[in-house]
């Protein structure tokens, strides 16, 4: 039977790969490292790294592939998005069709953890429900840049006994939820934390976390939130890409 | 100068040690492994066997202390885990003033990851605001209870484009938020979920997720609240300790 390993490589530092993934990463035939149009050159080099330093006494291929290039300004958000992983479906279905032999394993590397805000999973599923090509699946966690963040910070991301809300930068643009102190933000290309006016929220902020050029920046959402932004971009046209992450706190009254 | 390393060991299954996580192992000269007083010998025996595992070519010690007694009906939730905390910093910085030498490194292994849900980076904070014994600290995150539950039950926590609300027991007794339709709970001694009498709600529920006496659970809320509450009773009578977090998610209308 063929095998699909779905591996978080953790986010960045390839010191955050587990034990775990490195075992599965050695069982693997045939990486498939697909190219999503705006990850560059230093994304593939570091996936194609990570293959290289943990797998010891095996051979393996590496397929790349293209993903289809997506709408990033549609009209309704969800329904875009759908249509864009049906048709990575087809080209993911096609790849464990034609690419892993009968008995073979192949994986695809998920930056972070498959399971926040990674759509590997769901094209997976997708795949699986078509039926066209029958093959195991098995997830591997990884350590996600929320976790990094945290870590880099040295701050609990629940303050004691309350609850932590993960959201992403299209949701937070309509403010912050009622009731809710403690906001772990994703996907925020376009720095939706520079509509907040209130002045008791915190910001802990960090790109590139775990790697040489990770930047941390922590205070008043207030004060920092156009510094943040100017670096953001600064950063982001030196190296051509830019992963971040942030938490918002709402100071106790 | 003193250095202190707070690793996060990943939820249950040693391979869920991250290379990062074993490099500072390697680097640990006393281990501190803190008696909860609910844990039983298993949690500790797991400890001191990744320390034996992922140690190599480095002599270590290991300092063994309890942790006071903690109030687990207390009238107010939150000033009773700030005074137990209090009790337990006094505890932590002994440790690291008496027990990791001038130019040693001394670490604290924590189930999951040390940013969600557990106390060690808030007392770490107390200890350093005291400032009666100086040390630099370092924080390693860890796969979190979460991420194995995701993993193994192949989900993704977020659906597409929305939000995931991370929340305790004590919280969700009160009832699934307002607007929110993903919730992941954690520390549920009391299975809070068994109040929840909406028809329209799945769980993905876990115990020792990851080990030899995993146990996985999903589907209809309603239907399987009562067979999970006695699953859990049983496995926590048969083991002694209990280990479960669980994924609530509201099906779209």
């Amino acid at each position: 039977m063929r095998k699909v390993f779905v591996i978080g490589i953790g986010a960045g530092n390839p010191d955050y790969v587990t034990v775990q993934a490195i075992n599965a990463l050695n069982e693997v035939d045939v990486f498939f490292i697909m190219d999503k149009g705006h990850e560059k050159e230093d994304l593939l080099r570091l996936r194609k790294e990570i293959c290289e330093r943990y797998v010891k006494n095996k051979s393996y291929r590496i397929v790349e592939a293209a993903d289809p290039p997506r709408d990033r300004t549609p009209a309704r958000y969800e329904p875009a998005v759908r249509a864009w992983h049906a048709q990575r479906a087809a080209i993911y279905e096609k790849l464990i069709g034609e690419e892993i032999g009968e008995d073979e394993c192949g994986a695809f590397l998920v930056w972070g953890d498959p399971s926040l805000y990674d759509s590997t999973l769901r094209i997976v599923d997708q795949i699986v429900a078509r039926a066209a090509v029958a093959f195991e699946y098995e997830v591997i966690p990884g350590i996600s840049a929320i976790q990094a963040l945290a870590a880099k910070h040295k701050i609990a991301l629940n303050r004691i006994g309350r609850s932590v809300h993960i959201t992403t930068g299209r949701k937070i643009a309509e403010g912050l939820p009622d009731n809710i102190d403690d906001v772990i933000v994703m996907l925020d290309a376009d720095c939706s934390f520079k509509a907040i006016e209130a002045a008791d929220i915190d910001i802990y902020w960090g790109a590139y976390v775990g790697t040489e050029d990770e930047i941390l920046v922590a205070g008043n959402l207030r004060e920092l939130r156009h510094d943040i932004e100017r670096m953001r971009a600064e950063a982001k046209a030196r190296k051509g890409w830019i992963m971040d992450t942030y938490l918002l706190r709402r100071r106790d009254a």
